[in-house]
């Protein structure tokens, strides 16, 4: 069995390209992934309906809209989204975070549009 | 379906006491969990027979012993051990990180020893 390697995370971010959302892969754990992910913007109301996510915000501020408030959700904090309800992250300033979830799953969650990313590549 | 609730990592720090050894868990997505663990000192070898286990340091420096070599982690790094890899976590200065894994894997592993918790609580 081989010894793993540890993961620099602002290393990874600092290999993002310059666009308003990115995400990729940077570590496995059983069948789930963490993702880092950089959005800035307004994202499309979706959710997952097979699973839970969660996200930890690691800079800047995301307003996570829900169809009955809005949280705010900071570096340093983070949310979990349960499955089967629908969401939509925000964000004016832009933030960094954290996403971890089962692999496979869809970036739109149950819908398609042009938010949605075919393939997740790892970085 | 119940809209979440965000954390704050930080305030769940600053509730655990004042020991060298506090592990509680935070948040639940799918069978899994998130817990804050704060360390100082020498772990114990153990290995987890059915579970990756991800490590996500947020203050401080981790020595993570493998029988082949250490790797140091430290605040803004993570680390994945795979399932069945022995490891031993050690930290003279002390860590704080957020531990990922599924529900009632044991801290310990397939040992049992002083450092063995029989349930984990949530905080």
């Amino acid at each position: 069995m081989m010894t793993p390697s540890k993961i620099n995370i602002a290393e990874k971010f600092s290999k993002l390209p310059d666009e308003d959302y990115c995400v990729r892969i940077i570590a496995k754990m059983n069948n789930y992934e963490v993702k880092i992910v950089k959005f800035k913007g307004e994202f499309v109301w979706h959710s997952h309906p097979d699973t839970d996510e969660t996200f930890i915000i690691l800079k800047g501020k995301m307003l996570m809209h829900f169809r009955d408030k809005i949280i705010e959700v900071t570096g340093g904090e983070m949310i979990v989204i349960p499955k089967g309800v629908e969401h939509k992250p925000a964000s004016e300033q832009g933030y960094e975070m954290l996403l971890i979830e089962p692999e496979g799953v869809p970036n739109t969650g149950n819908t398609e549009n042009e938010r949605t990313i075919e393939k997740i590549e790892w970085i």
